[in-house]
C-alpha cells in the first residue's frame, strides 16, 4: 500500500460509491443494470429480478435509546422493500444477517424478528435466509432484498424527460422532526430520569420515524392506473438529494413549487417550534421513504384525484437548473445535501 | 419485553437460527427453499434463482494484524460463491456492503475492493450494489450473492440416500492450521516486533486460511460428467458439523472411514508439531470451503478418476448412527462441534 492517506470524509459516500463503482463492470448477460440505482436489475427470462441491500449500525443509523427493536426490526425490512417500490417492483423476498455482541439477550433478538416477521407479513415477503454473528459493538442489520417487476414497467432513475411531471406521494419530513423530538426528548430524560415524555403531540412524528413505510400501495395505484412511471427513486435522504439523482441520471433539469411541497401541519408547526424552516426540513430531512416518480403530462388526468399523490414541478430541457420557484416567486437553485454518516452531519 | 433474559450463548448459532425460523413459513410461491441451506432458492420461470449472503466481522471472523485488506476482500466473495456452488449452481451477481470507522482510509478501501474485484474477475461475477456506511467499531462486510441453477440440476442438503457414495474434494484442516500459524506468529511479533516471521514453510495453510477459494470448477466437471450430487453442502464450518446438516436434514446415517479423509502432508506435519490430531483438525477445523457432496453408488465410476474428488464413506439407513471407523478399526462416534462465534471457543 501507498503511503499516501486520503480520509473518506473528504469523499463523502456518493464520492465512494463512484470511486468503487468506476472500477466495475458487468460481464454477465444477465446483469442489466449494477451500481446506481435504487435497486440491481437481473435478467431471469420472462421478468426481471430486482436486488437491493441496506446496513443499518447501531449508533450511526438507530439509537436503541429511543427505538424499539420491534421497530428496528420493521424499519429495516421496509427501507429495504421501498427500494424494491421505487423500481416499479414488488418485494418477494429478504435475507437478515445480524451481528450484535451479547450485551443482547435471546428476547432481545426475539423482539428484533417480531418486527421482521411484521413487516414480512404486510408486505408479503419470505424470509428465506440470513447470517447470525457476534459482534465487538453494539448492533448491526444488513437485510438484502428481492424482487420482481415486468421487464416493461421496471422504472429507472434515468428516464426523465423534459415536460414530465414530478410527483411526490404523502408528506415530507416527518421522520426527520421525529428524530429531533426524539433526540431532545433522550437529553431530556438524561438530565432527570423521572420525567416522563410526553410524546402524544408527536405520535405522528416519531412514528415516521420510528415504523416507517414502504409505499408498496401506490405501485399497485399506478399499475391499475395504467401509469408508467418515466423515473422514480424512494426519498430516503431527501427531497433535494433524490431529484439531484434524478436529474443528473437523466440529463434534465428540474423545477419545483416550494407551495406544491407536501409538508404535514405537525411537522410544519413542530419544525417553527425548533426554529427550523419546514421546507428545508421536507427537503433535506430525509428518512421519508415516499416515492418521487416523473410521469408524462398525458398520463396527468390518471392520478391527479389520487390522494396521496401530489404533483410538484416539472423537468425542463436545462439540466444544470435544478431550482425551487418560492412562494414569494423568487428563484432558489436547489442543493443536494443528503447525508454524510462518515462525519454524522448533513453535508454542506 | 419480560424480564427474563437467556443467554444467546446457551442457544449457539444453530439454536438461535432454529428459533428465528420456526416463526416463519413461506407466503410467496416463488419461494421454493427459504432458511435451512446453503442458499434460498427462488423460482424465476425457467431456472431457479439461488441467494445466499454472510456477514464478517473485524475482530471476530479477522484480524487485520494478519488479514491483508485485498485478501480479506477476495475471501468475503469466495465464501458466498462457495455457497452458491454448494447448490451446485453457478454465482452471477454480488451485493457489497461495508461499514467501517474513520480508522480506514480511501487507500484502504481501494485495497479491499482491489481483492473484491479480483474474486470477481476469477468467478465470472458482478458487482451490482451495495451499501456503504461508517461503523462505530471497526470493519463489517456483508455479502449476498446471487446465482442459477437449472430446476433439475439444483443440490439440497436433503437428498442423500442409503448407500450413497459420500465424496468430499481437496484437502482438509489446512485454514485451521494456517490459523494457527498465523496466531502463533502474531503472538511471537507481538513479545518481539522485531522478529520476522518465518511463514515460508507454511504457505499452503497460509493461503488457505487468508485467500480461499470456491470450488466452482467441479460444479462444471460434475456436469460434465453427468453426475448429479444426491446432497451438497460446502465446508465452512468442518467436516463433521457439514455431515451431520446432510444427516440431519435427508434422515439417513453416515458411515465415513478415517483413513480416506483428505489431509496435506503439512497439514498433518504443521498439526502434529502444534501437539493437535491432523483427523480432529481436518473434523472440526473448518474454513476450508471444500464441497462435500453425495453421489449416488451408479454414478461413482463417472468421477473415481478425478484428482481431487475423494470418495470418504457413505450413507446407511441407520439415521442417528454418525460414525467414523478408525484406522485401527475401531467405531467413533462423529461430534459436531462446528463454531460458536457466541462464545469465540468451538461448541463442545
Amino acid at each position: 500500500m501507498s503511503e499516501t492517506r486520503s480520509e473518506i470524509s473528504q469523499l463523502g459516500e456518493f464520492g465512494l460509491i463512484d470511486r468503487i463503482s468506476k472500477n466495475f463492470t458487468l460481464q454477465n448477460k444477465s446483469s442489466i443494470k449494477g451500481i446506481g440505482d435504487d435497486a440491481a436489475v437481473i435478467d431471469t427470462g420472462d421478468d426481471y429480478l430486482l436486488i437491493s441491500t441496506d446496513m443499518l449500525v447501531e449508533g450511526i443509523h438507530f439509537d436503541l435509546a429511543y427505538m424499539p427493536l420491534q421497530h428496528l426490526g420493521y424499519k429495516a425490512v421496509a427501507v429495504n422493500v421501498s427500494d424494491i417500490a421505487a423500481m416499479n417492483g414488488k418485494a418477494e423476498q429478504i435475507t437478515v444477517s445480524i451481528a450484535l455482541t451479547n450485551r443482547f439477550s435471546v428476547e432481545a433478538i426475539d423482539a428484533l424478528y417480531q418486527g421482521i416477521k411484521a413487516a414480512c407479513t404486510n408486505y408479503k415477503v419470505d424470509l428465506v435466509g440470513g447470517d447470525t454473528t457476534s459482534s465487538t459493538s453494539g448492533l448491526i442489520i444488513s437485510i438484502s432484498v428481492t424482487g420482481r417487476v415486468k421487464k416493461d414497467k421496471v422504472a429507472y432513475r434515468n428516464g426523465a424527460k423534459a415536460n414530465d411531471i414530478i410527483c411526490v406521494t404523502g408528506d415530507l419530513g416527518a421522520a426527520f422532526m421525529g428524530l429531533q423530538v426524539l433526540v431532545r426528548e433522550k437529553e431530556v430524560y438524561i438530565a432527570d430520569p423521572n420525567m416522563q415524555p410526553d410524546l402524544e403531540k408527536y405520535e405522528y412524528l416519531v412514528s415516521r420515524q420510528l415504523r416507517p413505510d414502504a409505499r408498496t400501495e401506490i405501485i399497485f395505484d399506478l399499475e391499475e392506473a395504467g401509469v408508467k412511471p418515466t423515473s422514480m427513486i424512494d426519498v430516503s435522504d431527501g427531497l433535494a438529494s433524490e431529484l439531484f439523482h434524478i436529474s443528473k441520471n437523466s440529463g434534465v433539469g428540474i423545477r419545483i413549487f416550494e407551495d406544491k411541497i407536501p409538508v404535514d401541519q405537525v411537522t410544519f408547526e413542530t419544525a417553527i417550534d425548533f426554529k427550523l424552516d419546514p421546507i428545508t426540513c421536507a427537503l433535506n430531512g430525509g428518512e421519508d421513504y415516499e416515492l418521487l416518480f416523473t410521469i408524462e403530462q398525458s398520463d396527468y388526468e390518471k392520478i391527479k384525484n389520487h390522494p396521496d399523490i401530489h404533483s410538484i414541478g416539472y423537468m425542463h430541457d436545462k439540466k444544470d437548473q435544478n431550482i425551487m420557484l418560492s412562494k414569494q416567486g423568487t428563484v432558489v437553485p436547489l442543493q443536494a445535501q443528503g447525508w454524510n454518516h462518515f462525519t454524522n452531519d448533513p453535508q454542506t
